[in-house]
C-alpha cells in the first residue's frame, strides 16, 4: 500500500484527499509519531490521542488563514507533520531542529506559541476579534484539554469571549482526562458527568440526529433554537458562557469529526463563538502507552517493540531531593502540608502523597489559587510547601507579592526547573525568577549548589519564620548523598569560601574571586582550581552575605559572579548594588543567562553556547582579567 | 436615642444587643462611615452597600475566632468599625492611621490582608483546611463582589474547594454589580439571570420556607436533597461547583441576612462549603451614591449635606495624558485597540470607549487573559494597547512572558499607577515593574519624566516594532501641555542631558551626575541647581542608552542613580550592570526606594519619608559625596 503520509507535504496535500483516505492517513500518521518520538524522545501519550482531531481540522479548516491555536502545545506533532515538518521531526527539541512546541517563528501554521497551560481561548479569541474588526473571514480554532480548561485563565477567556458576540471563534475541548487520574476540580466532575450522565444521552442524541440528516446546518439551528427555549435537555455551563454547546463526540472517529467540524464551521461565521467537547483517548493507538499514559507522557528514546525499559538509577535528581526532603520533613513536622498544581510526578510528590495523603493537595492547573491557598494555611500557624517550576511561578506572582511576602507568611516555595531545562527550550527556561524574586521584601531566596544544599535549604525555609524559596535545576545533581541526612537548617544569609587563592602562584595576574550561586559553583571550581582564584558559595540571593562579599572585595582584584539565571536584575546585579552601597570599586565580570530567550536543546550544549560551561567561563575570565 | 453604636468596641459588644436593634445599629453604622470617609476620603460606595452585611457576619459569627476574609477589602469599613477602629477611623489611609483595606497587623480581626481582587476564596479555602486539619471548630466566610467572582483566580478557588469536601468553608457573593454598569462577562450575564429569570423565583420559594418555619435546618437539608434529586428546579452553576447554593436574598434586610447566615453556619460544619447569593446596592442610603456609585467609589473629602462639588480642574493626571493619547493615536491609526481588565475610569479610557466603541475591550477583571487576549490581537497585525496599573500587571506577568515577549509581538502596555501610590498603600504601590520587566528579553521599558515625554513615549511603544511598555506614576504631573502636540516617537534607547554641569563651582568637591528614570528628574534637578550637578534624563530603562551612560561616568567622579522603583533590581542596578561590563569603576550611589513594603500615606510625605524628596536626595547626595 502506497504510504499516503509521504505525499503530504502541507495541508492542502492532505485535502486533495478523499475523506474515505484519512483513516489510512491516521493510521500512517499515528505510526510515524510513534516511530519519531521513540527515537528522538519528547511527549507521546498527548500526540497519539489528537491524531484524528489534528487531521480533521487541517482537512476541513483553510490552513494556515484558518488559525489553530493548541493549547499547551505538546499535542502538536501532528499538526507538524501534517504542515511541512515531516523530516523536521528527527531534530524535534535537538538544538537548531524544531521546537517541541508550537513556535510563530517556525511555522506560518503555528498560530500561536504555546508551552504554558490554558492560553489557548484568549489568545484565539484575541485573532478572532482582530478577523472582525479587520473584516476577514477567518475561522479560529483554540485545542484545549480538560486539565488547560480548569485554569483561571481560560475561564476568564471564556468569561469574556461572548462579550465578543458573532467572532468567529471555536473552542475545542479535547477532553481525555478519564484515561489518567481521578479527576481534580469541579469542571472535571462536570465533565464526567456530561459524559455519562444523562446530559449525554441527550446531547449524544443530538448529535446523532445532525449526522444522519441534511442538510445538517438548518438542523443545528433548530437545536440551538430548542436550547433556547429549555426543550433540549438541561444546559450545559458551556451554554451558560454564550457558547453553543456540541458533543461529547468520539475524537477518533473522523467521519463524526469531520462532519461536526463542517457544521460548527458554519455556525461560528453566524452565530459566533462555538464549543465542542470531544472525547480522545491519550496513547491511543499504542497498548503501552493507553495503559500508562502519565509513563509515557514524555519519555526519552526507546524501542516501540519494548517499550520502555526500567533503566538502572543514575544519580538523584533535584526533584528527588526534594521528594525525599518532603517526606523525611513531613514526618518530623505534622504541620507541613504539601501543594502542587497538578506537577504531581514532575515535582517529586508520588510518594508524598501516598504516605501523607492528608496533607497533599493537588489543586490543578491552578497556579494563582496554589499560591493564595497555602498563603491561607500559613495563615493558620500550619506550614504550606509549594512545590512549582521556575516558570509557572510566574503565573502566581502577584499573589506571591500581594498574599505572602507583603502578610510575611511563613512558607515554602519549593522552585524546580530553575535555570536553563534543556529540550523544552525558552517556555519552561527558569531564568527570570532571581530577578523577578529578589526585589521582594521579606523574602529569603537561595540556590543550592548541590543535593546535600538543597536539602538543607529546604529545611533552613521551613524552619524560617516568614517566606523563603529555593530555586534548583531540572536533573541530577553532582552525586552527593541525601539519603538519611539531618534535616539542618544553615545559617540564614551566610555564604562560605569553598576555594582560597593561593598566594605566590602564578596565574593570572589579578586576584580572582567567583562569587556563585546555584549548581554553576562546580564549573567555577574547577576553572578556579587551574587559574587559582577564590570560589565562594554564596548560597543566599537574598539575604545576602555582604559581610563576606566586602571582605572578598577587600582581598581580591576582580569579582566574577556566576549563576544559571538572567544576568539582567540577577544575583550578581545584588552584589553590585551591595558593592555601590559600600562605595567598594573592584572590576567585576558578570556570567549568567544573556538578555535573550533560551533554545531548546541538551542542557550540556546550551550550557557551553551561552558561556556558562567551566571551559567558556575560563575563557571569559582570561580574556577579561589577565 | 442612645447611640448604640458607641457602645460597640469589638462584636461580642454588638453580640450582646438583641437582634431587634440592629437596625437601629445599622443606622447609625452607615451614618458614620458616611460621616467619616466625606472628612478623610476613601471608599465610599462599597461600603455603604455592605453595613448590614458587616454587622450580620459578625452577630452570627464568633469572631475573631471565625474568620472573615474580605475580598478586595475596599469593602470593610463597617467591618473595622465594629472591630475596635471606630476612632481610628479618622486616621483612615493617613500614615500611621489605618489601612483601607484589611491588613493582619493591624487587627486579629483582618484574617487577610486583601486589595488586590478575586483572592477571597483561596485564602478563606486554605483557611477551612487548617482548620480541619488542625481539628478546629471554626467558620471561614469569604466575602466576594461579582466583579470579583469573574476573575480566574475565584474560579480556581471554586473549582478546587469541593475537592475538599466537608471544609467549613462558606462563599458569601455580594452582588451588587448591577447598579454600576452594563454586566461584563458571562458570569455576571448569569446572576442577572439568576436574580431575575425563573430561576430566581424557585430559589426564592426555597429561601422563604426556610424562613419560615422551624427548625430551619432540617429544612434546608430537604431542600439540599431535592436539589440531589433534581426536584428543585434548575442546578445552580454554583452547585454544579459542588457547593450548597442559597439566594438570592436581600442584603440590606437584616433578618433574613441572620436567619439564613444562622443556617449556613450549621451546614458548614456539617455538610461542607455553602455559597450565599446576597444582594446589595452600592452606596446604599445615599442618594448620591446610588444615584452615582462610580463618582462616589472613591471620592477625596466632601459635604455629605452637598455632595462631592465639581473641581476646578488642576493640572492634568498622566492618566488623562494617557486618555487624550489614546484618542489621538486612535484617530490617527486605525489598527489601535484599547484593552482594559475592568479599569476604565481609572485607566483613563471613558472618552475613548465613547469616541471608539469597538475599538475598546473591557475584558473584567481578569489580568491573565487581558494580555493574552491582546497577544491574539497583535498577532493579526493590530495594535493592542493594555491599559494596566502597575501592581495588577503582576497578574499577567507570565503572560507577559510567554505570550508577548517571548513572541516579540508588537503591542503597547500602558502601566499606570507606577511607582509609589498615596493613600491606597502597600498593595497598590507599583515599585517592582522595573525589576520584574527589565529582565525580560525584547521589551522596550520607557519611564517618562514628565507628560509630554509621557505622550512621546506612548507614541515611541506604538510605534515600535515589538512590545514596549511605559510606567508613569498616579496622579499629575509638572503642568505641560499635551493637548494638541504632535504624535512623535522619541530615538529609542537614547537618553538626554537636562542640566550640565558648570566647570569652576566649587561645590561639591566630586563632580556628580544624577542618572534618572522617571519623574523624580525635577527633584534631581533641582538638587543639581543648587550643588552644581549635572542631571541626565535617562527615559529608557531598557534599551538603556549606554553610550550616554558611559560618556558620562568618564567625565564625572560619581553617578547617583535616580528612580521611584525599588532598588533592587531596578535601573540604577541596570546602569551598574552597564559599568561592570564596561570595566567602568565609579563611585555610585541608588536613590529609589528600599527594600521593604511601601507604607500608606500622602505622596509627598512617603516621598520625603524614603528619601526621594529633593531635599533628601540632596542630602544623601552630600553625605556621601562631599
Amino acid at each position: 500500500m502506497t504510504n499516503l503520509l509521504e505525499t503530504i507535504s502541507n495541508p492542502e496535500d492532505l485535502r486533495s484527499y478523499e475523506a474515505s483516505k484519512l483513516p489510512q492517513i491516521a493510521q500512517e500518521l499515528r505510526q510515524f509519531i510513534l516511530g519519531s518520538v521513540s527515537s528522538t524522545g519528547g511527549h507521546l501519550s498527548s500526540n497519539l490521542g489528537t491524531v484524528e482531531l489534528a487531521l480533521a481540522l487541517h482537512y476541513v479548516f483553510d490552513t494556515p488563514h484558518d488559525r489553530i491555536v493548541w493549547d499547551v502545545g505538546h499535542q502538536s506533532y501532528a499538526h507538524k507533520v501534517l504542515t511541512g515538518r515531516r523530516e523536521a521531526m528527527s531534530g524535534l527539541r535537538q538544538y537548531g531542529g524544531i521546537s517541541g512546541f508550537p513556535k510563530r517563528s517556525e511555522s506560518e501554521y503555528d498560530a500561536f506559541g504555546t508551552a504554558h497551560s490554558s492560553t489557548s481561548i484568549s489568545a484565539a479569541l484575541g485573532m478572532a476579534v482582530a478577523a472582525r474588526t479587520k473584516n476577514e473571514k477567518r475561522n479560529v480554532i483554540a485545542v484545549i484539554g480538560d486539565g488547560a480548561m480548569s485554569a483561571g485563565m481560560a475561564f476568564e477567556a471564556m468569561n469574556n469571549a461572548c462579550d465578543n458576540k458573532k467572532v468567529p471563534l471555536i473552542v475545542i475541548l479535547n477532553d481525555n482526562e478519564m484515561s489518567i487520574s481521578p479527576a481534580v476540580g469541579a469542571l472535571n466532575r462536570y465533565l464526567v458527568k456530561l459524559i455519562s450522565g444523562s446530559m449525554y444521552a441527550a446531547t449524544k442524541r443530538g448529535i446523532d440526529k445532525v449526522l444522519s440528516v441534511a442538510p445538517p446546518i438548518r438542523e443545528f439551528a433548530k437545536r440551538l433554537e430548542g436550547h433556547a427555549k429549555g426543550m433540549v435537555g438541561p444546559a450545559t455551563i458551556f451554554e451558560e458562557f454564550g457558547f453553543d454547546y456540541f458533543g461529547p463526540i468520539d475524537g477518533h472517529n473522523l467521519e463524526s469529526l469531520i462532519s461536526t467540524l463542517e457544521n460548527v464551521k458554519v455556525l461560528a461565521q453566524t452565530e459566533g463563538p462555538q464549543f465542542l467537547h470531544v472525547i480522545t483517548k491519550k496513547g491511543k493507538g499504542y497498548a503501552l502507552a493507553e495503559d500508562d499514559p502519565i509513563v509515557y507522557h514524555g519519555p526519552g528514546k526507546f524501542d516501540p517493540a519494548k517499550g520502555i525499559q526500567p533503566s538502572t538509577p543514575g544519580k538523584k535528581t533535584y526533584t528527588q531531593v526534594f521528594g525525599e526532603w518532603l517526606c523525611d520533613m513531613a514526618a518530623a513536622d505534622e504541620r507541613l502540608i504539601a501543594i502542587t498544581p497538578a506537577m504531581r510526578e514532575g515535582s517529586g510528590l508520588v510518594e508524598f502523597e501516598q504516605r501523607f495523603p492528608d496533607r497533599y493537595y493537588d489543586v490543578g492547573i491552578a497556579e494563582q489559587h496554589a499560591v493564595t491557598f497555602a498563603a491561607g494555611i500559613a495563615c493558620e500557624g500550619l506550614k504550606p510547601v509549594v512545590a512549582i517550576y521556575s516558570t509557572f511561578l510566574q503565573r502566581g506572582y502577584d499573589q506571591l507579592i500581594h498574599d505572602v511576602t507583603l502578610q510575611n507568611l511563613s512558607m515554602v516555595f519549593a522552585i524546580d526547573r530553575a535555570g536553563i531545562v534543556g529540550a523544552d527550550g525558552a517556555t519552561h527556561a527558569g531564568v527570570f525568577d532571581v530577578a523577578f524574586l529578589r526585589c521582594l521584601p521579606n523574602l529569603v531566596l537561595m540556590t543550592p549548589a548541590n543535593e546535600q544544599e538543597c536539602r538543607n535549604m529546604l529545611t533552613t525555609a521551613f524552619m524560617h519564620n516568614g517566606p523563603a524559596a529555593v530555586r534548583y535545576p531540572r536533573g541530577a545533581g553532582i552525586g552527593l548523598e541525601t539519603t538519611g541526612q539531618p534535616l539542618q537548617a544553615l545559617p540564614l544569609g551566610k555564604g562560605h569560601v569553598v576555594r582560597t587563592r593561593q598566594e605566590g602562584l602564578a596565574q593570572p595576574k589579578k586576584k580572582i574571586a567567583f562569587i556563585c550561586f546555584g549548581p554553576l559553583l562546580y564549573s567555577a571550581l574547577s576553572v578556579g582550581e587551574e587559574i587559582n582564584a577564590t570560589v565562594v558559595d554564596m548560597r543566599f540571593v537574598k539575604p545576602l552575605d555582604e559581610e563576606l562579599l566586602v571582605q572578598i572585595a577587600a582581598t581580591h582584584d576582580a569579582l566574577v559572579f556566576v549563576e544559571d539565571s538572567s544576568v539582567k536584575g540577577g544575583a550578581g546585579s545584588a552584589c553590585l548594588e551591595v558593592l555601590a552601597e559600600k562605595n567598594i570599586q573592584i572590576e567585576s565580570l558578570q556570567i549568567g543567562l544573556p538578555d535573550e530567550y533560551v533554545e531548546h536543546g541538551e542542557v550540556s550544549f546550551l550550557l557551553n553556547y551561552y558561556g556558562l560551561s567551566a571551559e567558556k567561563i575560563k575563557q571569559r575570565v582570561l580574556s577579561r582579567f589577565d
